[in-house]
């Protein structure tokens, strides 16, 4: 995305106060950019540029600094960070957000993440330290740990009190309710708070039909949940039902997000990875599993044609040419059947009772395709054959048989296992995601090669 | 997804009392089932079932009989208002959040829901018939358009009061100020309203850094901007910049999750509308265009093929076992390059400035991929070529480096237009994900018989 007109205006300003070390002016109008069009004008700056920006904001301005570390996309703050002195790296950390922080710093190795926890403000230290030893990609790690709850004995006045001389909390959607040893008993909204009288103690007209995640639920579950309630912040319990965090939908957002990217990249055979480490020597190392798979059944294919073909050469040169659209088909129609599945499980449209229902469409739609490009090639054939003089009369119509059915015995089968293998690999907890398009194209080559010249030994030399 | 034990525990009693017709029962059940758990009990029910369900729950709860509706998928509650007589469907869809009512509206014919408008509470029926006006997949059409608003003149302590009034609000998460015409001038959140003395004018603490989108912007855009900037709620406004609705975060995460379907769909070369009346001739018919254009392209390669191998026959036998391998590593690696790019586009990692780095980097990828499968293949051919006794000597050698050479330029080939391709049809403002990859590997199929047999001319007979 190019800077639209109002980054625009910042940038140039912004490079110029640099410059001139005029940083009053530099934090004045910095203080008017929105975090979301910050990216934009990072971008625009010179490497040596960012830098020093970073250095000023984090020694005069560090809250408004973290604000705009946050907000890069993960890898270009873990560079940034990298890049910065551990001082000024610890100055913007201790004030984002405990859980952005250590996400951060989760990018880093050990080794370079140590030396600036020791230098964060010892709090901060300590809250960091504590979400990291969650295991990634769970709730823990995903929650903000500052959430705001008041006791069960408390009236609504006194919570309104109580929230009034809190100024640091982040975001509060939701008030939790707790008891003495700090379970979760109910939630309200701030909404409730000021509809009710100030007297009315908060028990009275909390909500105690809860919805809660633990600390080590995978953060798509906590995604999954969050969407399906509308949650905008779904707390987080330890083992002993204690309030521990929240997880907030700002978050849940960027979960989702990220999880659709992911299942888009390994459709194709990449990963993930591609995006954060784009070097070309990476991005070839991360597709070329794939494209090894779809070498080697394009290798036994190869040895397939040959061993039938020295044998049958003479006849069956006309009809050998045909072989590249059948397995193209094949694979196409399998990827086709194959991602209607994944997605279908993805987004919970497929349910868990359905798979034969949802098994037996596809195959519907598989000999419907199967049906209609089969006769469109026996047309084809017989004319490209009958135009070449390759053959004539009953011999063209049988070759021309031979090469539609195996189309169309290709596309079915290929559209079968399509369909069958995402089901297969999600009842056994296996992402299908991962690897079910790369197989699927790939046991086309060897199978459609196959039932080519099964049928064409059958029909024809038989 | 299976029924979950809370699910489970309440599906029978559900049906027990709606064959017992024990209706006060019923609603007092259906009172704690949660909206977000409602679909899968739904889905437990025999369609007779669901249909006297919703028949009780319109005359007797309109109110919770609308939110299960709304929580039902789209062409679920499409389908659901079908069966319902008018009257029943005119009950719930009035207790419908307006932008919900005109939703699932929009998915029938003018002649089915004209008449659920007619029997609709007149003031609902105006405000919906005022949503279906705006374009589809707008601002105008998502946005909720009771929002709660405060005269910049009120104080802190009389717009609480206002809101208190007002009970009938869905969800308040700012407080949006306007003037006299009702011109959006300012926003600020509950919080702020309540940590503010209470004689203080909402004018001199509200925000005036307004982020707005009209009511003719497309959907995705307000998603991106709604992401962008972490907005639960974007003010919708019209041309006068006068406040007409609210966008709520979660129809944001709606559009966001759609949109991710969509591109995976597209990739595919299948669509959307699969998902929503998912009858068997209906998908074959929008997964045969990508087929029939992969079709063709095979039928070409079929032509070039035969074209070759009869001048050609004798010699070239043995390597034209090697054309599947050429075509579908090409198909593969192109098709990895695009969904890289379709991807990088789509998330915004991939920016305006920087086509030409970006394209750059994927001929980086294409080479090295290139070489090293070319190389690959180089070895496995001349190893095949000298057991099978089809080539000795140089001539082996020269006939496994026109089928490496081959696969190499393929593969580097596909990898490139791969990655063009979706950079010129986003210039060009078309959707690359709609048409990038069936052209890919269309295209492959072709290119890489003629490159393959113009190097065997090249060098082997030439």
């Amino acid at each position: 995305v190019a800077l639209d007109r109002r980054q625009a205006l910042v940038l140039e300003p912004v490079r110029r106060f640099l410059r001139r070390q005029a940083y009053p002016h530099l934090l004045n109008l910095l203080a008017k950019v929105r975090p979301g069009d910050f990216g934009a004008i990072y971008d625009g700056l010179t490497e040596r540029e960012q830098i020093s920006l970073f250095k000023v904001l984090a020694v005069q301005n560090p809250r408004l600094g973290s604000r705009f570390v946050v907000d890069l996309p993960h890898e270009g703050s873990i560079d940034l960070i990298r890049r910065l002195d551990h001082e000024a790296s610890a100055r913007l950390l201790e004030h984002c957000a405990e859980n952005d922080a250590a996400f951060i710093l989760s990018g880093l190795s050990a080794d370079e993440s140590q030396p600036i926890l020791e230098l964060m403000h010892p709090e901060e230290k300590a809250t960091v330290e504590k979400i990291l030893i969650y295991p990634e990609e769970t709730a823990g790690r995903l929650m903000t740990p500052d959430v705001f709850s008041v006791h069960e004995d408390l009236t609504a006045g006194e919570a309104i009190a109580a929230l009034q001389s809190k100024r640091d909390i982040e975001i509060a959607f939701y008030l939790y309710v707790v008891d003495q040893r700090n379970h979760l008993v109910g939630v309200l909204s701030l909404r409730e708070l000021l509809t009710h009288p100030p007297l009315q103690p908060v028990r009275e007209f909390m909500s105690t039909d809860l919805i809660t995640v633990r600390t080590d639920t995978d953060q798509e579950e906590v995604a999954r949940i969050a969407a399906k309630y509308d949650l905008l912040a779904t707390p987080v319990v330890d083992d002993q039902g204690r309030l521990v965090g929240v997880v907030t939908i700002d978050d849940v957002m960027d979960v989702l997000r990220e999880e659709a990217t992911e299942d888009i990249m390994r459709l194709a055979g990449t990963s993930e990875e591609e995006r954060i480490e784009p070097s070309i020597t990476k991005s070839a190392r991360t597709r070329a599993p794939w494209l090894l798979a779809t070498f080697g059944g394009g290798f036994i294919a190869s040895i397939v044609i040959n061993g039938f073909s020295s044998t049958l050469s003479g006849r069956l040169i006309g009809l050998a040419a045909f072989i590249p659209i059948i397995l193209g088909m094949g694979g196409s129609a399998g990827t086709q059947s194959a991602i209607v599945m994944i997605r279908g499980l993805a987004t919970g449209r497929v349910k868990e009772g359905e798979f034969f229902a949802a098994f037996l469409r596809e195959s519907g739609v598989a000999a419907s395709l199967g049906l209609m490009f089969g006769s469109l090639l026996v047309g084809g054939a017989y004319t490209a054959l009958l135009i070449r003089g390759q053959a004539t009369g009953s011999d063209a119509i049988r070759e021309a048989l031979v090469i539609g059915l195996s189309l169309a015995i290709s596309m079915m089968l290929a559209t079968v296992i399509g369909a069958a293998l995402p089901l297969g690999l999600h009842k056994l907890g296996i992402d299908p995601a991962v690897s079910a398009t790369p197989f699927v194209t790939t046991s086309m080559d060897v199978l459609g090669t196959l039932i080519f010249f099964s049928l064409a030994s059958l029909l024809i030399l038989g």
